[in-house]
């Protein structure tokens, strides 16, 4: 481990070194990181729809193409995202901020409405996203209370006529202009 | 495995069925979805540094705080993350683009300048980003040539007056307005 004081701050006129514990700088830094905002929904054995809104959706391998996100093993989706599980993944445009917010508030009032549909596979559909992918769940890694998944993709629609949305600095915000 | 015809559109009149591959619908869904742009670095035992840009950098848990970031295990910082090893996270600001294509274009290349400098840790550790996390890898899963990588944070810095940088549609942009 590394002590605070041991870490060097290279441009000191610009940075400082945060006083604080591990778990305020990883919060701090975090806080400062984009991230796109994705819903990932699935079915129990009952056909009881779970999901959540996920911040933490990436690329994980092109060929085959396969993503991977985080979830908590106390969430009320974990028990149905286990190896050979059938997800979705929905990525969510500018205009779904109250879906964003739904998506992570009280299990119980996240497919209360009509912002979505079952499937006929069973499995819940949001309406009106960026894009959807189909996917079942490849790998799972428990570490210490949480858990990484790694999902196969199946196939998938898009609508790119929508806007992103992304998340940082706590708040929901429109991608801006291109700086490259 | 769902085939594509399966896959429902709920919203007809904009969303539009792909009729290409798993891989293809992958490919789109993933150019749509925006992320943050952080640079991994690393040092192999005989003290060369390495490190490449990431775009799957994510929070995995708040306590302990852990974060994860995928890669393949053919690329040049493979063998300086395994379980154990320090590493630094860096976050990138809206004016690093070079940096990102540094950091992602040739290996030979990408400590070549006076962009960067080792710490007293031996780890290459680069300027002017807008947050950084000194981290130890505590998992790693591979999975058909590719990883997930979980590390814990033990310390950081920050910069918030610098802006964000966001990866969407094959292109780097600035955050946009708040939409929430």
């Amino acid at each position: 481990m590394l002590p605070l004081r041991q870490i060097v701050a290279l441009d000191g006129a610009k940075e400082h070194m945060n006083d604080h514990t591990p778990h305020s700088a990883f919060l701090a830094a975090f806080s400062l990181h984009p991230a796109g905002v994705a819903v990932v929904t699935a079915s129990r054995p009952d056909g009881t729809p779970v999901g959540f809104t996920a911040t933490s959706l990436a690329s994980f391998s092109a060929e085959p193409p396969r993503a991977s996100f985080n979830i908590a093993q106390h969430a009320s989706s974990y028990s149905a995202v286990g190896v050979g599980a059938r997800i979705v993944l929905h990525f969510l445009a500018e205009h779904q901020v109250p879906l964003a917010y739904k998506m992570a508030g009280p299990a119980a009032l996240r497919f209360s409405g009509e912002h979505w549909a079952t499937d006929d596979n069973g499995l819940p559909r949001l309406k009106d996203v960026r894009a959807t992918l189909d996917a079942h769940v490849v790998a799972v890694t428990e570490v210490g209370g949480n858990a990484s998944i790694v999902v196969e993709i199946d196939g998938g629609t898009t609508n790119p006529d929508c806007s992103p949305l992304v998340y940082v600095e706590r708040r929901y915000h429109a991608v801006g202009e291109p700086v490259d």
